[in-house]
């Protein structure tokens, strides 16, 4: 019989293909810039880091650079709106601090950490490297992120 | 020749198939609920309301009801660390306010609204329906809306 042409049997289906191309998505592909604050600055001070940079969550670290807690926009409206002086009460009071900080390494799935900030009501999660100090920030990962990707799937679809 | 049994050959690639899956969402299969606030109500009273609902973007509407404006957490943040009163300025004097509102509607594709987001750089928009009254605002799409599709491209895969 005469061979068809013009397409090639890979034995997968279209759902198979749709999961295999999201799959191949990493966090390092598609990490942005992380913006952190060391924790003795004032919630004044990162409510102003966090309108300079536009981002809506902040990284925050301790002498030795390693991170200690996140501050979201969140937070830092619920500190706003409180009876503390801004410009005194330092961020690690407020921040959400270690052990209870969701993280995730340049090597995980996006889709993977796209579910995270679902299941766990996060708008952002740093992505972080271990070292010998402690965890260091080296991106981070938001709705945003995943939003783009979103946009990605049919934009570079049309190349 | 023997038919070959076990798949079907429609034609379309891998890509393709993404392509039409993913412009098979409408805004209305994915939109939330909006929270809406009166043009009336103090800086502080939608900060409350926001953290009630626990929600990134309000929308605000005049006396028919009908969308006059929009506050996200930024803007809430940004009049938080000013020198007014929040238990005295309405919303309507911070608000970001008709035109300059991006709105959609529910028979537009989810991913024509994850653009907007994107280009725009917002956090939300709201669904609304034309009425002879003004514009009434019947959902909203946010960033956690796209991240939650980009899951489910993944999760309803493998039912």
């Amino acid at each position: 019989a005469r061979p068809r042409v013009g397409y090639f049997y890979t034995g997968k289906t279209g759902s198979e293909l749709l999961t295999e191309k999201i799959k191949s998505y990493k966090v390092q592909d598609y990490q942005s810039i992380p913006i952190v604050v060391h924790e003795g600055v004032s919630v004044y001070d990162a409510i102003s880091t966090m309108f300079l940079e536009d981002v809506g969550t902040l990284f925050v670290v301790d002498d030795k650079s390693c991170l200690t807690g996140i501050l979201s926009r969140k937070d830092l409206l619920r500190a706003s709106i409180g009876t503390q002086d801004l410009n005194v009460v330092p961020v690690h009071i407020i921040m959400t601090r270690m052990p209870n900080i969701t993280v995730c390494r340049k090597d995980d799935l996006l889709i993977d950490i796209a579910n995270l900030l679902i299941n766990k009501q996060i708008d952002g999660i740093p992505v972080i490297k271990d070292t010998d100090k402690g965890l260091e920030v080296t991106g981070r990962i938001t709705k945003t992120t995943i939003t783009k990707a979103f946009v990605e799937l049919i934009a570079n679809d049309q190349v």
